[in-house]
């Protein structure tokens, strides 16, 4: 059997394993403890009613012969695509350039497919595992260019290091920093691949929260639309996680990836469920949007409450204002598991060890917003009282 | 830009682009004919109440605070799992070696990861496009094996051409000539497979129009679980292909693959959509079961109709009895697509011509018995009338 020699070049990340089995253990000697999971980037808040009513309504027309209809278009559907274009892009990108999916991690792996086997791909150390293992299960690991990015020099971007990179993916807001990128740096940037002829993989996962004058989509940038692909999801923004629903922007300026991405979704997909398809279209209408808003300024609230605590206790604390993620770190302690170990024993709390998304991780923990409010209060208050 | 080269090795498949081209043209000249599709395999019947009911009930669960949840297993929800070793397999294999997806389109895209590059794949052709195209796009048109397939050898398979493949795509019902093979048949390939050290992909998506004595599992055959991976499909079965949902199966005895699977379901894929998951739990309840072998029935029905009426007029018609596809061959017409025209001009109905599947499909033509049963009486008429 011809197995793919890159399963070697990419160990399982036994990261959030290792966090279940230390919470296990430690719940076993402690069975009066009460735990609080402030670790995961899952979401926690009920789908908008006007949502869920949206799919009891297709469920029903489903079942009717005149209602029926089987696959859809690959593509997403045109209501959907003209939608997130006018609603999320005000325009800025065609509804021919969005191509529904059933979410941002199923299409970082798609993406792969784009680009020749010897194509070096440059990833920010840390950032959202999934880029750097589709990477490294795709094109190996010496295809693979780690872009530093550390919270002392702000998160600047490493130029040095993309230079060796053929594709360069980003995030911003930042999984897991919660840092998001000015428009001056998105510019340069930009100017940056389109003079070494680059592409940008741009993850707006997290644009939603951006409630600063910052940008929330790479196109906001003159030009962006020459070099750059963009990410989207439904997940964090309108509680999808669990539906699956999310896009991907390729401009049409972006000539033949345009055509080869077409090819792509059509060969390797056949669709984003119908279902969760009317799902984010009743998302984005007003009365959605309204509804959508509402959790983000509830989870934001709840990374304010706990950015408010970490801040009292003089530890460094980035990200959390138009971000659900909170980049911490307590002087004193430089490991990540350390710093596990200590919130788990001293505040029964489950965080995510920082090196978990990479080796610059080291030393940090990410604290989500992502919970219920009590929980977050109560958490707040095992912090404060460290 | 480094694009693939792969791209260049696979011409875009213009066959349903084309078919739709001809039909705009046809209807452009001919305003008043009323014409029938019997040409795409998509289900047209009703979503069952029972299933479409399960739904709306997830929906409502959603949108409370108690109900609602977000990511879910990777590897699709245990439940769900559970309920296809048992109602689909009657236990031949273990819930932890089915891992749920988003439709089998998918999965035959992200199996290509597993192999090595210079891994060969073997395909039938005639056979459902996407196992070439997805071959080609991965690893090159050097890497692709065709296995020749023909109806006047009674389907046999290409023990010859298939000494040279690593990897070898089956499909039983098969797609487009409606052949099942035969448990005997299916032996052999096993045991080929085990002495040449082969994987068998075996494809099953229309295993529940199986209504003779004959295997609807490559599991069936003893020493399958050391060779096979067997991929299914609720979009035909239940009415789900705009849905999306499908399973593959990685038998542990399959150690190493059973592993790597794993990974990169993790790795390019975030699970299928939770909603979906319950409505294919809902199917393989006694009560779906019910309502899914009812459309079953329906649309075997209606392919009698249509292979009966194709054999009054002396056609050569393969398929249909455990399938609902007819693989045709009017006798004196050896083009596929001067078949195309014929049964557009003609009977004004859309049928698919074989050549769209492979080079041996032509002069063949599939037929499909999906559609409502009115219009399939007056297709059966028109042809009938010829």
């Amino acid at each position: 059997m011809k197995r793919s020699p890159y399963f070697q070049d990419a160990p399982v990340n036994y990261l959030f394993q290792e966090m279940i089995e230390k919470r296990k253990a430690f719940q076993k000697n402690n069975k009066t403890a009460s735990l609080i999971s402030l670790g995961i980037g899952d979401t926690t808040q009920p789908l908008p009613p006007f949502v869920s009513q949206t799919m009891k309504d297709y469920a029903t027309k489903l079942s009717t012969k005149e209602g029926y209809s089987g696959y859809g278009d690959e593509e997403g559907c045109k209501p959907l695509r003209e939608k997130i274009a006018s609603a999320v892009y005000k325009d800025l990108v065609f509804s021919d350039e969005i191509f529904i999916s059933d979410g941002a991690k199923c299409d970082i792996g798609r993406l792969q497919v784009l680009f020749s086997k010897d194509a070096k791909i440059g990833i920010e150390n840390p950032s959202y595992p999934p880029y750097k293992e589709s990477t490294l299960l795709y094109r190996g690991k010496e295809h693979l260019i780690e872009l530093n990015l550390h919270e002392d020099t702000d998160f600047a971007f490493d130029f040095k290091q993309a230079e060796y990179a053929d594709i360069i993916f980003i995030c911003s807001p930042h999984n897991p920093t919660g840092h998001v990128r000015h428009k001056k740096e998105l510019e340069e940037i930009v100017s940056f691949a389109q003079k070494q002829n680059k592409i940008i993989i741009f993850d707006s996962a997290y644009s939603f929260f951006i409630q600063d004058d910052l940008p929330r989509s790479i196109y906001e940038i003159p030009h962006a639309k020459e070099v750059a692909i963009e990410l989207g999801s439904f997940s964090k923004i309108a509680g999808f996680s669990g539906l699956r629903l999310g896009w991907t922007v390729v401009p049409k300026e972006l000539s033949q990836i345009h055509k080869d991405w077409k090819r792509i979704t059509s060969t390797f997909f056949n669709g984003a469920s119908s279902i969760v398809q009317q799902a984010g279209l009743a998302a984005l209408q007003p009365e959605g949007l309204k509804e959508v808003d509402r959790s983000i300024q509830y989870y934001l609230k709840n990374t304010r409450i706990l950015k408010e605590a970490c801040t009292n206790q003089g530890w460094k604390v980035r990200g959390g204002k138009n971000s659900p993620y909170l980049w911490v770190h307590i002087p004193g302690k430089d490991s990540s598991w350390e710093l596990f170990n200590h919130f788990l024993e001293k505040m029964h709390l489950i965080i995510t060890p920082g090196v978990g998304f990479g080796s610059n991780g080291e030393g940090y923990i990410r604290i989500s917003g992502f919970g219920q409010r009590e929980d977050v209060l109560e958490a707040a208050q095992r912090i404060q009282s460290q």
